[in-house]
C-alpha cells in the first residue's frame, strides 16, 4: 500500500534543491520556537517572493509556517526587511547600511525585548537571498543559535546563457527541449518559468540570456522581443535581468540595411533604435551576449573593424539605459594556421583598453573549449583594463552528457583557483573575475545552462548539482567544490551524513575519473565529430584541422602530446613568465597537463616510475574503475535515497561504466595502433578492434550543432 | 498558508483521467462496503498491473485500499480474476465463457454466500481492462449497485501513431518533444513510459507505432531495435503491442541491396531477416505501418509494382510470427492532374482483394487530410475484401494546434456515423471499420498521437480528452461523443455535476465553432503553408498545386468552391449511388459539405436565407462568438476547477479568441479582395489590410513537417 501510494508522488526532481522535506524532529522544535511569527514586509512582488517562499519553505520543514504578523515584535520573530521596507530594520542602523543591494544579513538579535531573527537586506532582493540562505540552513542542518552571516555577492553579473534555439532545439542540451515555449509565449507563461527563477535566485544568479550564441536575428524582432518581455515580467521578482545574444548581422537580416558595418551611421542609428524598442518592452534589459567572427558567425571584421568597434557599436546603443555587452573571446581563425590554442589570445591582447566602459569580454575557462581538463585562459590576468568576464559550461558537452555523473564544481574551482601570476603570487583567475585584480568595477561570470524542459531539469539528478555549484561560485568565487557539494547533497538528497558523505566522494572523485577514461595527462579535444559522443581519437580530415582530434593530441610511433612550448607553437609565451615556466618545462609542468603543453616519446619516464604509455594505459583504467567505485558507494544508498531517484542514478552509473569502458578501449586500441606498443601486465585488451570502435555512428545523437 | 502548500502540489494535468481524487463522502462510504478485500492473482505481470492499479486507484478514491486476501472470499469482497487465474472465477462457468482474451465482466454476485464483486476477464488484460472499467464508475460517481456490465472491444487493432523522429522531434507535434528518449534507451526506461501505458490501457488502446510514418530507415538497425524493445517490455504488461513504421527502401539504406523491389528475391530475403531479428528481440512485435509512394516517400512503384506487391512483401516477412501490415492509403500522385480528393480511392479500388490476409488499408477519415470537417472517405464500404483501418488525427495539425479547445470526439463521431450505403442504408463507416459489414476478422483504428514531452501529455488539458475520446471510440465505434466528454471531464476535472455540465457543452460546440472560424461550409485546407499555423487562403504557386489553398476553394468574382459534381471533378461518383446523389446534387448536399462538393455563386441562396456570401462572412462570426462563449463559460467555472489547470485553459481560450479573429479577419480579407462584396450590415471590417495578413511569418511555429 505505502509503496504504491509512494510511487505516485515519486521524488521526480523537479523540486531540485528547494524539496524542504520535514526537518529531523529534535531540530525542528528548536527551529520553531525562533520562528513562531514572521514579520515581512509585502508590498513589493520581491517582497511578496521572499515572504512566499519562506512560508513554503517552513511549512515543509518545519510541518506548519510561522504565523503572519504585522508587528509589534513578539518572542520567537522572524523579521524581514531592509531599511526601507521596514522600520525594525531601520533601527539597526550600522549593522545594516553598506550592505549593497543584493547583499544581506542573517543573525539573532534583540529587538524590543524579544529574540529576533533578522534578514536584513539591502534591498528587497538581498532580502530574498537572505531568505534562500536561511532556508539552506534549515535543510542542512545548521543551528540557528549562533547566526552572524553578512554576505554581498563578489561577482556583479551571475548569468546563466542558454544555448537554445527559437525551435526549441538546445545546442548542447541533454536535458530535452527547450524551457521556453516561443510559441505559447507571451500569452502563456508556464508556472515552470516561475520555478526556473525560484531555483536561480537560489543561488543569487541574477541575469539569464535567452538565446542561443549561434543567434538568429528573429530574437530581436518586435514577435520575440514581446515574448522575451513576458519571461522577463517573470524574473522581475526573483532579482533575474533578461538579456539577449545578438546576431551581428541583424541590421541586414531584419533591417532592411545592406551592411552591418559598426562604423556605418545608418547601422549606429538601427542598433540605437533597436535598443530603445527593447528598452521599452523590458524596462530592465540587461544587454546583449555576441559570438562573432567565430565558427562562421558574422561580425565586425567583415568590414574589416575590429572586435572593439563592434562591441562598441553595441554598448554605445544600450549605454542609455544601463545595459552590457558581453562579447565572446571565443574566436579562432579558419584563415590563421596557428595553434588554436593561442588566437583568443593574439586576437585581444592589443584591444585591452578599447572597449566602452560598459563591455565585458567573456572568456571561457581555458584556451580551447570546456575541455574535461584545460589549463585556464591565458587572457585572465592579460587585460587589466577590461572586464573579463567567467564563461563556463554547466551543460556537460564534452563530459557525458547527462548520463554520466562528473560534478562540475571542482573544475570550475581549480579554474579558478588557478595563479595568473599577473600582479605577482597569489593572482588568481577568481581575483580576475571579481575584479579585485585590477580593480574592475563591471564584472561577471556566465554559465552555459544545462536546464531544459525534462522533468528534472538537467537531464539528470546529478547534473543539478552543476547549475548548483556554478550559482554558489558565481556569487563567491573562492567558495569550495566541496562544501558546495556538501550543501547540494544534503538538499537535494537527505541531511543524514550516511547519505552527505558517501554522495560528496562520489562527486569529488567523479570528474577526475571522467578526465581519466576520456583524455588523461592533458589530452583533449579526442571525441567524436559534430556531437561530440564518445571517443573519436582517430578523427582527421574534413572542413577544418583544428575540428580534428589528431590536430591535437598529434600521436605517432614516438610520442604524443601537442608542444606549446617555446620548441613547438610557443603557447606558453601568454602567460605570465612565472606561468609560462612551469608550464613550458617537460619536467616541471603538472602531469595532468603534460601533453597539452609538450609533445613526449612514449617511453618518458612519469613520477609513478612508469612509462608515459603506461601510465597512460593506467589512467585509463583507472578512471573506469572508479565509475566501478561510484556504483558501489550508490548501491551502498539502496534505502537511503528515495526509490525513484536510486534506480535513474543506478541506470545512468550503468550506462556511465559501459561508456567509460568504451572510451578506454577506443582510446587504446587507437593508440596501440599508432604506437605498436603492448598494453602492460594485467590489462585488459580492447575486446573489438579499431575498426569497430570507428564505425560507430550515431546520427542522432542530442544537442548537436548546426 | 493553504494556498501556497497547495501551489505546491498544483494540479499540473500528468494524471490525466486517472486522477483518484477522493469521492464524495456518501458514495465512498458505500464503495468501502463493496470494497473491503480484494482477490486478486498476481502471477503474472499484467494481474500485477490490474491489482496495482487497483490499489492505487481506490486508495485516491476512498481513502484506503481494499485489504488484500487470499481467500476465501468474505463479505464485500472484490474478485479478480479469469477462469484460467481464479477458482473463483472458473466456477462461474457461462457467465465467463466466451468473454475474448480482451473482454471482461463487471458484475455484483454471490459467492460461496458472500456478496462479491466480479472482474472477470477472458484474459489477464481483460481483467486490467474491466478494473479500468471498475475504476471509471467511481470517479464519475456511478453506482456500484446494479453493476451488469459486459464488453468486448469491437475493433481488434487499436493503435497510436507517432509521428515522432529520431532526433526528438515530432512531426505535426504541440505537446514537447517525442516521448521517446532514444538516447537514453535502452538502458533507461523513464516511468513515465509505464504512465503512457497505463493510460493507453484504461482506453484499451493496444498497440503503439513508435516512429513517424515519414520514415527513417535507422529505426530498423539493431541499434534502434533494441530500444524500441526496451519499451515493448515496458508496455508488454499494459496489453499494448509495438510496431514500427517501415520505410520501404530500408533494403537499400541499410541492408547494402541496391534495390528494393518487392519482387526481387534478394529484397524478399532482407525482409525476411530483418522480421525474424524483430521478432528475437521484441517476440510480441505488432508489424509495420507503411507510407509508400506519397509525399516523397519511396515505394514498389518506384519499380513498377503495385501497392498489393509492396505491402505483400512485408506481409510474408511477418506472416510467421503473426504480425500484420498496416499499408496508409494516404497517396496521391505530384503528376496525375486529377482531383486530389480522388486519388487514393482510383489508386487503390481495383487492388482490393489482391492483399495478404495479414494487410490492412489504413485510411483517413477524408479524402484530403485531416481537416476540420471532411465528407467520409469514399474507400470505406469500397473494399468488400480488404480490411479498411481508419486512421483519425488525434494531434490538431489543422485545428489549432494545442491552443485552441477543439473537442474531437464529435468529428469522430460525425465520421463513424457516416453512412456509406455500401450494403443498403445502415452501412455505417463504423461497421465498415468493425468488420461488421464485410465480415472481416481483422479490424483496425488508429489516431496519430498527440502526446509528447509536455508535462501534461497532449500540450493542453483539453487536448487529453481527444486521446481519451479516440480511444474510447476504438474499443466501441458507436459510442456517443457526448458520453464520452462527460466520463472524462467527470474524471479529469470534477464529477460536480455544475463542472461536468458546462465543460461538455463546451466541448461538444467546439468543434463546429472551429469549422465556422477556419472554414465553414465546406471550405477545405486554407491554412499558411508548410506548418499549417493560422489561416493562408491566399497560399498559391511552389511545388504543387494541391499543396496550395486555391487549388482547393477556387475562389473567383462569381463564386468559390470545389465542383466534384458530375460537372466538375466526379469525386462524388466514388461513393456509392444513394450517396452520390446527395453529395452530387448542389441542392441537397449537407450545407455543411456544399463547397467541398460544388462551385456555388456568391448569392446562391442559402437555407438561412441568407446569399452564400452573407452566411459565410455569418459563420466566420459566428465562430468567432463562440469562442467568446466558451471563454465565459469556463469563468464560471473558476474556484469550481483547480487554478492551475483553469488559469492555464484561460490563456489558451484567450489565445484561441485573437487567433479564431484572425482566421475570421483574414479570409474575409481575401474573399473580399477576390469578390469585392460588401460585408452584411452589422459585421466588423477586417482591421488590417489583407496584406498585413498576408506578411505574417512563423518560421518556427511547432510540428512543420521537413
Amino acid at each position: 500500500m505505502v509503496l504504491i501510494a509512494g510511487a505516485a508522488r515519486a521524488e521526480d526532481g523537479y523540486a531540485l534543491w528547494m524539496r524542504y522535506v520535514p526537518m529531523a524532529p529534535a531540530q525542528a522544535v528548536e527551529a520553531r520556537a525562533r520562528l513562531r511569527e514572521l514579520v515581512a514586509p509585502e508590498a513589493t512582488p520581491t517582497q511578496r517572493a521572499a515572504r512566499d517562499e519562506l512560508l513554503r519553505g517552513l511549512e515543509g520543514l518545519l510541518g506548519r509556517a510561522p504565523r503572519l504578523s504585522s508587528g509589534p515584535i513578539g518572542e520567537g520573530t522572524l523579521l524581514l526587511g531592509t531599511p526601507a521596507s521596514s522600520r525594525w530594520i531601520a533601527t539597526l542602523g550600522d549593522e545594516v547600511r553598506g550592505l549593497g543591494p543584493e547583499g544581506y544579513l542573517l543573525r539573532q538579535t534583540n529587538i524590543d525585548g524579544k529574540e529576533t531573527l533578522v534578514v536584513a537586506g539591502g534591498g528587497d532582493i538581498g532580502v530574498l537571498y537572505g531568505v534562500f540562505h536561511l532556508l539552506r540552513l534549515l535543510q542542512t542542518g545548521a543551528s540557528l543559535d549562533v547566526l552572524e552571516i553578512r554576505e554581498a555577492p563578489r561577482v556583479k553579473l551571475r548569468l546563466l546563457n542558454h544555448w537554445d534555439d527559437l525551435d526549441g532545439h538546445v545546442e548542447r542540451g541533454y536535458a530535452g527541449a527547450s524551457l521556453w515555449d516561443w510559441h505559447k509565449l507571451p500569452d502563456w507563461r508556464d508556472p515552470r518559468y516561475t520555478d526556473y527563477a525560484r531555483a536561480n535566485a537560489s543561488l543569487g544568479i541574477n541575469g539569464t540570456v535567452l538565446n542561443n550564441v549561434n543567434a538568429n536575428a528573429l530574437s530581436l524582432t518586435p514577435m520575440y522581443l514581446e515574448k522575451a518581455a513576458a519571461l522577463a515580467d517573470v524574473f522581475r521578482p526573483y532579482g533575474i535581468r533578461v538579456y539577449l545574444s545578438a546576431r551581428f548581422s541583424a541590421p541586414i537580416e531584419i533591417g532592411g540595411l545592406d551592411s552591418a558595418d559598426p562604423l556605418d551611421p545608418r547601422v549606429r542609428r538601427w542598433w540605437r533604435d533597436k535598443a530603445r524598442e527593447i528598452h521599452e518592452l523590458i524596462p530592465d534589459f540587461g544587454g546583449f551576449l555576441v559570438k562573432a567572427n567565430s565558427e562562421g558567425q558574422p561580425g565586425p571584421q567583415d568590414y574589416g573593424r575590429s572586435h572593439a568597434d563592434g562591441a562598441n557599436l553595441l554598448a554605445d546603443a544600450l549605454a542609455d539605459y544601463g545595459g552590457v555587452v558581453m562579447w565572446r573571446a571565443f574566436v579562432y581563425s579558419h584563415e590563421v594556421a596557428d595553434d588554436r590554442a593561442k588566437q583568443a589570445h593574439a586576437e585581444f591582447i592589443h584591444q585591452d583598453g578599447r572597449f566602452r566602459p560598459n563591455v565585458l569580454l567573456q572568456v571561457k575557462n581555458g584556451p580551447i573549449d570546456f575541455q574535461p581538463r584545460e589549463p585556464f585562459h591565458p587572457l585572465f590576468g592579460a587585460m587589466p583594463k577590461t572586464p573579463l568576464m567567467m564563461e563556463f559550461q554547466i551543460t556537460k558537452e564534452y563530459l557525458g552528457f547527462a548520463t554520466h555523473l562528473v560534478y562540475l564544481g571542482t573544475l570550475y574551482e581549480e579554474t579558478l583557483r588557478a595563479d595568473t601570476h599577473a600582479r605577482g603570487a597569489g593572482s588568481t583567475v577568481a581575483r580576475v573575475v571579481d575584479g579585485s585584480l585590477h580593480g574592475s568595477a563591471l564584472t561577471g561570470m556566465a554559465g552555459v545552462a544545462n536546464v531544459g524542459a525534462d522533468r528534472n531539469w538537467s537531464g539528470s539528478h546529478f547534473d543539478q548539482a552543476n547549475w548548483y555549484a556554478f550559482g554558489r561560485l558565481a556569487w563567491n568565487p573562492d567558495q569550495s567544490a566541496r562544501d558546495i557539494a556538501r550543501d547540494w547533497a544534503a538538499m537535494t538528497f537527505s541531511s543524514d551524513p550516511a547519505v552527505v558523505r558517501p554522495v560528496v566522494e562520489m562527486m569529488m572523485a567523479s570528474r577526475e575519473a571522467a578526465v581519466d577514461y576520456m583524455t588523461p595527462l592533458g589530452l583533449h579535444h579526442l571525441m567524436a565529430r559534430g556531437h561530440h559522443y564518445g571517443p573519436g581519437p582517430w578523427v582527421d580530415g574534413g572542413p577544418r584541422a583544428d575540428w580534428t582530434s589528431v590536430y591535437y593530441h598529434r600521436a605517432d610511433r614516438d610520442g604524443i602530446g601537442f608542444d606549446r612550448s617555446v620548441r613547438g607553437s610557443n603557447a606558453v609565451a601568454q602567460y605570465m613568465p612565472p606561468v609560462a615556466r612551469v608550464f613550458g618545462d617537460v619536467d616541471r609542468v603538472p602531469e595532468p597537463l603534460l601533453l597539452w603543453f609538450h609533445h613526449v616519446r612514449w617511453d618518458h619516464r612519469m613520477q609513478s616510475g612508469r612509462s608515459l604509455w603506461d601510465e597512460m594505459v593506467h589512467r585509463y583504467s583507472r578512471g573506469v574503475a572508479r565509475v566501478g567505485d561510484m556504483r558501489a558507494t550508490w548501491e551502498g544508498l539502496r534505502g537511503r535515497v528515495d526509490d525513484a531517484r536510486h534506480r535513474e542514478v543506478a541506470a545512468f552509473l550503468r550506462i556511465q561504466q559501459r561508456e567509460a569502458q568504451w572510451w578506454r578501449d577506443a582510446s587504446l586500441a587507437y593508440f596501440q595502433s599508432i604506437n605498436g606498443l603492448p598494453l602492460p601486465a594485467g590489462e585488459a585488451p580492447p575486446p573489438r578492434p579499431l575498426a569497430y570502435y570507428q564505425s560507430l555512428r550515431f546520427p542522432y545523437a542530442p544537442g548537436d550543432g548546426r
